[in-house]
């Protein structure tokens, strides 16, 4: 069994010759162009900062969902790899990976992982227990060195913007040291993300609203002030760079509520008394408000629904929340996001960009929403869904009902800094390949195909989030 | 970038040579064949009146809710594309088209575009805000040639069968003339569809039914003449040449009520009192009560659940109906038409075709359903779906759970005359790539490819639909 | 027309030369690699007694619904097919087989026949009503020959290891002969399925609490007893060879009862008095308890949800039961199994193999749930979906979500014993072509391939089932 690693210049490209050629020429054209990533988990800080990363494990392993769950399926448990209580060593965490290297073969997190290891450290063996020692050293090493900080990544990556996930009581400092730092040049957006005070019913939302009083000024411990608070947070960001929320929930539902019920609702919630139905109720008017401040202050609204958090309840108790155990839900638009497609619709100040984890729903309420409603983008593929053939589907599922102009662009979503690049190239093979084929079936010609291969990777994820440079 | 238009040759056809060589065979087999258009929107006074169409928007953007979607998407504002209270200048609607052509870019409204503006009225320029006058001059002096007229158009599209779609009161005056005038060759058959009578609970139920009563002479006052007055006016239909019936419902429950029951919930729509559940079981009766008489006067009934009507309520209110945003919802099949398989599923004169918009249901209802009961065949892939990728995947998951001779055969619903051939021109070759594809593959061979080719756009439709000709 | 029966060697395999070419090289890898079964309707006896089959159409048509179903879709009546109270002449069922031959073109029925036929019976025309006598004859006559007993096409199809359905009351007694003959070299498994005793609100439940009583020597008129007399009896199958248990239920529910409320329902269904609400409590309850039992004895979990049985009343009443009107319905994982999965899901000797009739579950739920729990892997497409494109988009859907390993190797799921190696043959086709286009586009190297190819035909089916010669 041969042990390179080499990723091939032609991978994910089209098998078919005639096709792979100019799906070659596609994705040459925009191979190098720079990386627009308008929603991810990085922090700020890491930027502002630029400590130099503290090892490969703490790097790559230990905080990366995807790569926790798919060894944990395959038998190594969570503690071995640096979230239990006990510190783990992180050459040991190192080593379960590289010994289990093959329970990634077929997945897209190999394929992350080839191209990192390949075109940042340099890596040319396949991890494997005989060569993980070896290969820890030689990563390790690197992380010291000045080439490898996280800022001299952020320009050898090509990142022209970057958004980050922040809560509203963020006081978005990393991201003013930046702005103000004339050594740097990237765009380090803020996004705001309000889930901690969507549901009265949840353990941390007293502390949430507290919190928010405090720091917004305002107080929230009424309904009317958590929404002026919040408003005044949106400010804040949007005067810090920002462009986009974005909002996780259970369900899409957002039916309103009048004034005096969400009052007491919320009064209800302050004493720890919000029934299951009065909170469900509250979060739906959330959902509902949020549209309506983005319907004020134009920032764009993301909305992620469908995902089941924290499904194993042991997990949870010894290892918290992010530890691969979220899981995808049966997921609905048309039908719950009725109130607000009715009230902001057609407003031209409001954007709403849907993204699924069913991928039911591609051709069957997101596509045939954004191919009606102009304020709705259809989301690019997401979460359990970013990977090669998902994506593909994605693209055959979307395009035919709502054009090309009405997807979002790809978002990389990831709190894995390095894979940043691995998972923007990986989009700009499969947009060419799927633009490659459909000029063989002469669905359009060459020249569209290069104009759009451009457009996918910068005007429309510009538009989309009214990121730096969008024309309208 | 080219601005040509010159729909190739080969478009739509498997990009791999090998196949596409095959595919070319089995398309140029069929692609002259008579079209048999078994489910449209054509009104039949078009062909009896064979008035010239007035003008290039209002022929082909106005009345078209695929186009007005896309470009409502894309932020062109449904008055501006001829919809509103005041009249909008038809040069103006076409030049609001012209200039967001590239919102098409992908979608298969642009396919049909290309096909038709290329051999109907031989355009060879991609449409543009720079041409827009041009090629409205261009067309608009073609409308008025004797060759652009309806009859004329319907001869050259060699149209053999026409189904139009009619309410029960319709008079059948214009299929009456065309059929018995000499002249006129095809069949132009009216399709039964009693919408309008299903639902007490809606707001034009009580004027339906009373102008029920006096085309059908036939006091439908009571459910019981309700019922009477519906048979009475599809003898009228089958007199006519109808063979089929239509039903849109928003789900496919079908449970019958007692008469007595069904009466109450009748006498209180009459009285504007029937409760939303009432009228949901009134609904449902109806729905086993038109299978029922599909059982016993051999109409074949055809369904298409699952489209939320009206979606955005201020253009609903600015716009009226069909205007882009009936969108669709989850569909089932199995469990909510037990009652009328129950009882009609083997019945040898009871005939059902299921459409969806909800593609989950292709392989996991509506082939199993056509796999077994002989009585239901496998709707085509109809609104939403009736794209080159998704008839794909249409004929991927249905043929192999119901075989051939349990799909319908194409559908081109449409009521863009001019786009006819352009559709069933796609659909055939569709399935010429997909049958060549399973050549390559051994799972058919070459000659069980050309009978099928053949089969696919003759005698399946004409048997699944009973139309003239047909062999059983 | 042509009539020749003559499977292609290349068949399945990928139509694009260069792809075809590695594809066909990993399909030899594997063609002739023993047959691993360990999920299918084939009885113990057939092959403990050896007994001569009887007939080609008792043999090959009226046991088999997936025949039936397709027949009976294009107007055949069951009685014609043997199903009827008044016996068919067997040489009548094959004759109308063979008339309607056509109507499995596309459908892998037909591939599966004209596997069997050529490689078994050396047929070598299509089936016609023109032949049907000349082939039954012909078939006949071999079934009569000792190269074609049970036990020589048991060697002849290279069977390692074949697992049976049993009910828990079963003897095994043939699992037994088998066993203990030293010329008999394969290996038989009996599989536990319980799903009788599920659901106290079932017609034939009260007498099989009563034979398992008998046969376990457990009093089982108690819900105690009853989960005793199930372990006694789950003792018995692992003593007979069996590695796992199959569960068939409507949905996946798993909310388990206290035993006093279990009691309670248990009581009440024998006194015939448990309401519809509390048959279900008992049956998720009942579901949870085979977990536990699993969790305890090792015996692999296997569940099949989402079938509805029997959806035509008259056919039921006419035909029976596994008469082709079985159904798919809508099919949840994720949800209904918590109270399992919080329970047991990373319990080391819990082990669940998930099956759908359902495709959309298998990216939304399978893949996620088989890619973070260890107990939990994804299994084959089954019923409805057990065709080359459903086995296409199942690879495609579930791979680059869970990986490879946690999927479960291919089931055949039969009760045709002829169709077992056709079967298995189109599975390893179908893989060969998947793993190939892997290579195609860089995703895999071809060693991983042919490392791959021969896993998903042994040790990834071994070790998910636990089979003789499993490593883990």
């Amino acid at each position: 069994m041969s042990t390179v690693l080499s990723p091939h210049a032609d991978r994910l490209l089209p098998a078919d010759p005639g096709v792979r050629d100019l799906a070659r020429r596609l994705y040459e054209a925009v191979a190098h162009a720079p990386i627009l990533s308008p929603h991810g988990h990085v922090e700020a800080a890491l930027l502002a900062d630029d400590t130099p990363f503290p090892d490969p494990a703490t790097l790559l392993i230990t905080p990366d969902h995807y790569v926790l769950r798919l060894l944990h399926a395959v038998g190594v448990p969570l503690d071995a790899l640096g979230r239990g209580d006990a510190p783990a060593d992180p050459q040991d965490v190192w080593r379960a990976f590289c010994t289990n290297w093959d329970a990634f073969l077929g997945t897209p997190v190999r394929y992350w992982f080839e191209t990192s290891l390949s075109e940042i450290f340099g890596v040319t063996e396949q991890p494997s227990a005989a060569n993980a020692d070896e290969l820890y050293a030689h990563i390790d090493a690197l992380l010291a060195t000045p080439a490898l900080r996280p800022r001299a990544l952020f320009d050898r990556f090509r990142i022209e913007t970057l958004a980050t996930t922040d809560d509203p009581v963020a006081d978005l400092a990393a991201h003013a040291r930046l702005r103000e730092d004339p050594t740097f040049r990237g765009h380090v957006l803020p996004t705001f993300r309000a889930d901690r005070y969507m549901d009265p019913s949840t353990p941390g939302w007293v502390v949430a609203v507290e919190e928010l009083s405090d720091v917004s000024g305002i107080d929230a411990g009424r309904y009317s002030g958590l929404l002026d608070a919040l408003r005044r947070r949106r400010e804040a960001f949007r005067a810090a760079g920002g462009t986009a929320t974005d909002t996780g929930v259970l369900d899409a539902g957002s039916w309103p509520l009048g004034s005096g019920e969400a009052e007491r609702i919320h009064a209800a919630g302050l004493r720890g008394e919000a029934t299951a139905e009065e909170a469900i109720a509250y979060r739906h008017n959330m959902l509902y408000r949020l549209a309506e401040m983005s319907s004020e202050d134009g920032l764009v609204m993301q909305l992620h629904p469908g995902v089941i958090r924290n499904h194993h309840r042991d997990t949870l108790a010894r290892f918290g929340p992010d530890s691969g155990h979220d899981l995808p839900d049966v997921v609905a638009f048309t039908r719950p996001l009725t109130p607000i497609l009715n009230d902001f619709g057609t407003n031209e100040t409001f954007r709403l960009v849907l993204f699924t984890v069913d991928e039911t729903s591609f051709s069957r309420e997101i596509g045939p929403l954004a191919g009606f409603y102009p304020t709705v983008y259809a989301g690019a593929p997401w979460w359990f869904l970013d990977t090669p053939d998902a994506i593909s589907r994605y693209r055959r599922a979307v395009t035919d009902s709502a054009g090309f102009a009405k997807t979002s662009g790809f978002v990389d979503d990831t709190r894995a800094f390095c894979s940043i690049p691995a998972r923007h190239d990986m989009s700009r093979r499969l947009d060419a390949g799927y633009l490659a084929a459909l000029v063989a079936e002469h669905r359009l010609t060459e020249d569209q195909a290069f104009d759009l291969t451009h457009r996918l990777v910068d005007d429309i994820p510009r538009t989309t989030f009214r990121l730096p440079g969008a024309r309208s």
